[in-house]
């Protein structure tokens, strides 16, 4: 069994990185901070005589031989970035619970047949740089590489740079390699294990999401002077399109879901209309063939309330991620680890998209879910107990044990 | 009369100082360019004998001795500052036709009985620092010298700084002096004089104008996993809020306004619900008791959809401008001047605030208006054509010269 304090207490050294007044997370992808993060992590994974590898993406894997390692390893993680006003668990419990399994053994002596490694992806929030999960797109050929390092943040800075700057930019293949299983623990980010009181979720498959830029042109003008019915003002459309992907929300209730994370005014002054708003939009559904109808509706709904209001649009497709079921065999592994360990546990599809989405296309993948607080997720208050934390981490570490030693 | 065509060549030249790509002007309040663009003045002032004073606010007033200059002066003057995306004729116009006024009587050896002076007014548009017409409003007593020079922009830097940085700090008391009569001429920013085919509009007065920034806080939570039916998302509320406010203008149509600036998402990270949205509200009216009915009705308007949606919000007043009535002997000479001069004209009330709002306060004013292309404004491709500008100075010499005699 793993040390539940000592994986507790690891995890609240980490969150000081980028430690928020508020409690939570500042964290995000390539940073000073994650750099910070990163180095803590590696540290501590070199303590116990693992080797690190990071790849053109700055994807780092840390080593732990096995008896033979000729034979593909199994693998854990999952990411160090957080959101801008992330909290202390999303990602990083993944990563090190996997430090946690391999300090197990370790401690324990324990020298499995095949290899372990843990995990780090990059920029899997999405928050600096869109799309979410780049790292693990790219090693696994979603995306090309040169796509990846040319992605921007808001301030015009390419995750090449950002690489570079904090000294991550790796040499190795950003490609897959052989791996027997990767399996990744994550917290739920939702509230059904919460509402069942069960500490396990084993997750089949990941639902479908996209995200959207959606471009709004119109005229500029002066707030006071220029009747209502001559304008071609932005916000008219904005606000009949962000209520009518409500309503669409509502058509597909309970499983469908529609976010508008941010947006923003050009020129931005208080007393001219806007020639131009530029809305995100998530979509998302677990059901493949109604995130498609969705997202023919969307594309309806955009263009009639701009054509109602004489206004031009563009949606820019930012990221398309198709629903995911996950490797039958891991899920498996999964659910026999659970039922061993005697947790009650659900069976689930995951709201969130993971590392695991890209992994499961190209290894054997699947995922565990613990509850967190109220479902509460990207939230400085993101919370999760002791208890379940250190559940997780002994169902992987069953997992993981049995299909290391196959 | 005045000389169109030094005018036209006049406003051209000061239209390079900030201009764009688009044939605009982007010269906002105590920038480099709003530095570069006063010494250009300044300098063609003074090569007709003008002295120059500069206020505590910034406020500058480049003065022509008259015959007894222990009387009053009678002064003209707007303002030299652009919105970002800003035209070439909107404040610029009324400052340019004051020395052109000042250019044709110096030429003619034409020295009135009274001193002239052309005022620029600092940070008009409100654009860049908020509120607007803050140098005139400083200048009238509406707003404290502290409050005025404590403005911040989107980047928090004050006035005072901004103004220290280009060196137009002044010392003179920024308070009410004793003067004859005030006028303003500028390009109506509205579709009334042109779709009349008049060139001249005598103003009588200034619609009322509010503005606000609407604050709504929800629950940043993860855009995935969270249903619908448990978010607290501020999108919900100001989606309805715009849409309700929209129809609240068509209600009391064709004069009322409402307009939407600026919008801000916090984190603003695309896969969480926003903290919080705010939302910069700007409403008028020409009628007050209407404009107070507005106002109380956006106040319900936002608590009935926060309350609706489960959200917490905070409308802060940003500015509160009256409906304004210009003083009646000023509007007759300028009626008279038009009238001596042939031009067409109509009396008609400004949708847009101008420094005459505040000067009104406290010393006779009156504005006039020429045609603007399309009623375009705020927008790089605000025109005027050189007919239309000539006019107005035409009538503005007419009017100043009079009063400056009498
Ligand atoms: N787990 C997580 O927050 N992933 C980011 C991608 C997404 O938006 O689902
Ligand atoms: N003329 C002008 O653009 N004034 C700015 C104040 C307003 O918004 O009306």
């Amino acid at each position: 069994a793993i040390n539940g304090e000592r994986l507790w207490s690891t995890l609240m050294e980490m969150a000081q990185i980028g430690g928020t007044a508020k409690g939570g997370c500042n964290r995000q992808a390539l940073t000073d901070e994650d750099k910070i993060g990163r180095e803590l992590f590696i540290g501590w994974c070199k303590d116990i005589g693992c080797t690190l590898r990071v790849d053109q993406m700055g994807n780092m894997f840390l080593r732990m031989a096995g008896q033979d390692n000729s034979l593909a390893p199994v693998i854990t993680g999952s990411h160090l970035d957080t959101q801008p006003t992330g909290g202390k668990f999303d990602g990083v419990y993944g990563v090190l619970a996997g430090l946690e399994v391999l300090r197990t053994l370790h401690d324990a002596g324990i020298t499995p047949l095949r290899p372990i490694e843990v995990a780090v992806w990059t920029n899997e929030e999405g928050a600096r740089f869109s799309p979410a999960m780049v790292g693990s797109g790219v090693w696994c050929g979603e995306f090309d590489l040169e796509y990846g390092l040319s992605r921007t943040d808001k301030q015009g800075v390419s995750i090449k740079e950002a690489l570079e700057k904090i000294g991550f930019l790796g040499d190795e293949p950003c490609k897959p390699f052989p791996v027997k299983a990767a399996f990744e623990l994550h917290i739920e980010q939702g509230p059904i294990l919460e509402s069942l009181e069960k500490p396990i979720g084993v997750v089949k498959g990941v639902q479908g999401m996209r995200w959207y830029d959606l471009i709004i042109d119109g005229q500029p003008v002066h707030a006071g002077p220029t009747p209502m019915e001559q304008r071609r003002d932005p916000f008219m459309a904005q606000s009949a399109i962000v209520t009518e992907l409500y309503a669409l929300a509502a058509e597909y209730s309970p499983l469908a879901r529609a976010t508008f994370g941010d947006i923003k005014a050009e020129p931005g002054s208080r007393n001219t209309v806007p020639a131009r708003i530029t809305l995100a939009v998530d979509l998302r559904h677990p059901d493949q063939t109604i995130l498609d109808e969705m997202d023919a509706k969307f594309r309806e709904i955009a263009k009639n309330a701009c054509e109602k209001f004489n206004l031009d649009f563009e949606i820019k497709d930012e990221w398309n991620s198709p629903a995911v079921e996950f490797d039958k065999t891991c899920v498996d592994a999964m659910r026999e680890s659970v039922q061993e360990k005697g947790y009650a546990f659900e069976e689930m599809f995951s709201g969130a998209g993971h590392d695991s989405v890209y992994t499961s296309r190209v290894i054997p993948t699947s995922m565990i879910f613990i509850p967190c607080e109220k479902g509460i997720s990207h939230n400085e208050a993101e919370n999760a107990t002791p208890e379940d934390i250190e559940a997780g981490c002994n169902v992987l570490l069953g997992a993981m044990l049995k299909v290391a030693n196959s």
